[in-house]
């Protein structure tokens, strides 16, 4: 008989039990957690802290009684495993009263997650500093912020984490204040789509301080002060920290199985560590990049979940069930705005080495003849050369999540742009436009393909040399009135084919600008049909404010 | 030079001459319109009558003015092409004064679209009795609407027309009856879901009159009566005639293009007719059906813009890009419910007599601990030899496109139930579940197709042999109070492995449900594993509404 012990019961343990209960009644299954609660809502603690989950036992998806009741499961809570014996096949486990015991086993699932990352910084363990992993330390956070007296916050680390917590603690109306040490917020964003999720924060009251390096904690009365790099301090009731997250897997270090330098779980693609008989998932471990190759560490609860399952898979038929690799798509609302993405970003290829090609559009949620339709801001990167999709990001009020999602089903095709030209969305006016974002996506990257659309990043715009160029503004004069480019002159789109075209310097290239890029491209082609040299600025001015115009 | 000539300019032909001209500035590009207004909105127009879109200018999406000033295009109103030489290469025009004159063409490109299917019954010319096809008609209708002694008003066909006209004169206040000749509405969706639409219509106050075929029309003073197969009748002050849709090609008949017997236009797969030069597009086409093979009429607003703009790049660049194949992918709003389908439904599949598995799941919106959380119906179907998704219908308040635009997606790559496992799309709490409903699917799919859920439809529990099998109702004590299936017994799931399962006579087979099938599953698993026969009725209670059970 089967005897399989699982050490943690967040996302990818629960998961893995359910599953395994499902496909062996006569299994002995025992699950251990560390913390006092299993299969919580992890995702969901920033929002119990900020009422919008109001009670705190919606956290709570199972508990030991419900697993015992539903699966038979023998679910020990309060319960560290703190080494494993792969030669024995044991785990020595610590009860959080200080006992100690062995459990031996036939099958090990290690599941342990990741704790929140804490830099050795002096004053860093100040009572008045706490970090968010679990419901304890959301009891802790929660307790401090209904005090009377916590009137100001500061989160450290501008990451998902960090930032959902900034929008709840401005929710229950806190000073609250984001320090990121990185120039943007958010590395899944390039600093286009960064800037307007920053945008959105300070909309609502986050005092974002970015590029500030926290390096020593001191206390002052009933606060803290946070000292950065540049000298400057800041003072604080209550100190949120969410820089990132490393593997909790100290326990594993010295039983042979295999980790990485970061303590990170190394498996093969069926989820299997080294040692036989013994699988890893969720948080701890190692995949692969979908579209950058090599290993990437992708804590989300998403592959966690599909893990769980492909472990009890492979544990019980003993096949060889594989996942596959990770895109790192994600999500997160930031007040009224949802911004996703998925794949690689134009920074993380870059890194790489690998070529890509950005495009930008600015479509509507639907139809804009029927009410309450939105504006998304959409940045697609695809290879030059395959014309593989390689990355997406969106913002906007709705349809972010639809958008990434189509996009993401396609990379895991391996799509490319001319995919998404011809793939037949839903459309009826409240959900979508005839030709959706997706489509308007590929037209966008087929047309510079084609050549039909040369194409201009927004930096040039704002370097252009006046002596070989000329920066033209195709909007209409009310736009251009509000709001426009230095060194640019005015032409709108529809006076260019009416003569005006004479005013331009056929000797200059010209580099056309609208507000999103349509009008631009129109104004482009027309150019070039009367031998101008031109370029489009893809994105147009909606691209501004990521450069500092306001 | 080309002298290009569209004919017809709503959604295919508008896109087509828009883009011919950003490729060539030089051809001379002229559009022939017959109605008044060309790239109207005609998804928009029913929303029009109902209120919702407020302004009557929204609908007109660009003018022949605007088409000039932008694009130096030569549209023509009011310009009905009734004749096509293809041998001189020129078109007779009619103008609404009556005037005729020829036009040359080096290319012609045919967008005509279709018009409402009007039957030939007794009564059918009566004025009151209107059909929807363009601005003329929308401000008909609506005139006649907004008069006070309009008060009852039919809808006879529950198309996608029929029922979104059928909401919006509800919205207006009126009393509203649809009527349609088929058991059910809405023929993409299978009669599971279509019984749902049919609840919200009815819900909403609509009176929905199925399988009710009208055979003649007669007058009674200010009102029609319609004369129902049955020997009923109706009275109404309007009667909105939404059978169905034909090509509006009669001018084509004599031209030598290639027709089939229904008038539609047969093209190649570059959207060419049988004579060179002469391209088609839009809702007079036959198109290749994605999944069912062979050809398919598929009016829809969508594939007809990607098809202009391949028409335009085919007969610019003399290439030969193609159009694929269509999935059918639609979407209504139906009050407070969205309804999407894509690919075939059970029905379509049965009839070319390809094999197919149907599944089912109730996932919800996005994780149930966070607010706001609403309930989807999803019924998929597979190919249970290659594990193709051949479909997809949905229902709900949210999520719905979304839902849909992924498995279309997938669909477009021919993917398979495993794709839908393994696929990695947006999680945070507001916006879906770790578990995405796509990975649902795929989930449950494959445990049928991995053999660990033998499964039943919902219409075997409606009929069991009690000599031969046992009903098991495996849902909590107050699910049963409120409404059981007869001849149902009775064992929550938990308690099932606490020795009630010897309640059960094992000599029979034990047919499984729950509300929506997870408990259904876990039971069946359970029952399997003692020896038991049994299956798991898909869809569990939640599909009852479907067979009358309320």
């Amino acid at each position: 008989m089967k005897k399989i012990l699982v050490v943690g019961g967040v996302a990818g343990g629960a998961t893995t039990v359910a599953r395994l209960r499902r496909l062996d009644e006569e299994a002995q299954i025992i699950l251990f957690e560390r913390d006092p609660y299993v299969s919580f809502a992890n995702c969901g603690l920033p929002y119990y802290i900020g009422g919008s989950i109001t009670e705190r036992s919606k956290l709570l998806l199972q508990t030991p009684e419900s697993f015992k009741a539903r699966f038979n499961l023998d679910v020990r809570v309060n319960s560290k495993v703190v080494a494993i014996d792969t030669k024995k096949q044991e785990v020595s486990v610590e009860e959080s009263d200080g006992k100690h015991y062995t459990e031996s086993y036939t099958h090990l699932v290690l599941s342990p997650g990741a704790k929140p990352f804490v830099p050795p910084i002096k004053g860093i363990d100040l009572p008045r500093i706490l970090s968010l992993r679990n419901v304890p330390d959301t009891d802790k956070i929660k307790e401090m912020v209904d005090l009377q007296s916590t009137k100001d916050v500061v989160v450290i680390g501008g990451g998902f984490i960090g930032v959902e917590m900034a929008e709840n603690l401005v929710e229950i109306g806190l000073n609250t204040h984001l320090v990121e040490a990185a120039p943007h917020i958010l590395a899944p964003f390039d600093s286009e789509i960064a800037t307007m999720i920053e945008g959105e924060l300070s909309k609502h009251g986050v005092n974002l301080m970015l590029g500030k390096k926290a390096i020593e904690f001191s206390e002052e009365g009933n606060q803290v002060v946070i000292h950065f790099e540049t000298g400057e301090t800041l003072k604080a009731d209550l100190i949120v920290l969410a820089i990132g997250v490393q593997p909790d897997t100290q326990f594993i270090a010295n039983s042979g199985i295999n980790l990485d330098e970061r303590g990170r779980i190394l498996v093969d693609e069926h989820l299997q560590t080294n040692v036989p008989n013994v699988y890893a998932l969720g948080d701890a471990i190692m995949v692969d990049h979908r579209v950058l190759g090599g290993k990437a560490h992708i804590p989300l609860a998403g592959p966690a979940n599909r893990q769980g399952r492909i472990v009890a898979n492979n544990l019980h038929f003993d096949k060889k069930e594989s996942f596959t690799s990770v895109l790192g798509t994600s999500i997160l609302k930031v007040f009224d705005l949802a911004a996703a993405a998925t794949g690689s970003n134009e920074r993380s290829l870059q890194a790489v080495g690998r070529a890509y090609q950005p495009i930008y559009i600015h479509p509507n949620s639907h139809a804009t003849y029927y009410p309450g339709a939105t504006a998304l801001t959409i940045k697609m990167l695809y290879d030059p050369n395959t014309y593989e999709v390689l990355g997406a990001q969106a913002i906007g009020q709705n349809s972010v999540d639809k958008f990434i999602d189509s996009v993401a089903m396609a990379m895991h095709f391996k799509g490319t742009v001319y995919d998404l030209a011809e793939v037949e969305l839903t459309y009826a006016p409240p959900y979508s436009s005839a030709k959706s974002p997706l489509n308007m996506a590929g037209f966008v990257a087929r047309n510079i393909i084609e050549g039909l659309m040369p194409h201009a990043r927004f930096e040039e715009a704002l370097n252009i040399d006046p002596s070989k160029q000329i920066l033209l503004d195709v909007r209409d004069d009310a736009e251009v009135a509000e709001r426009k480019l230095e060194q640019s002159i005015h032409i709108a789109v529809n006076e260019l084919r009416h003569g005006r075209e004479n005013e331009l310097d056929k000797s200059k290239e010209i580099l056309v600008y609208c507000a999103v890029g349509v009008r631009g491209y129109i104004a482009t082609r027309y150019l070039l049909s009367k031998g101008f040299k031109a370029r489009n600025i893809m994105g147009g001015m909606k691209l501004s404010g990521g450069y500092g115009i306001q």
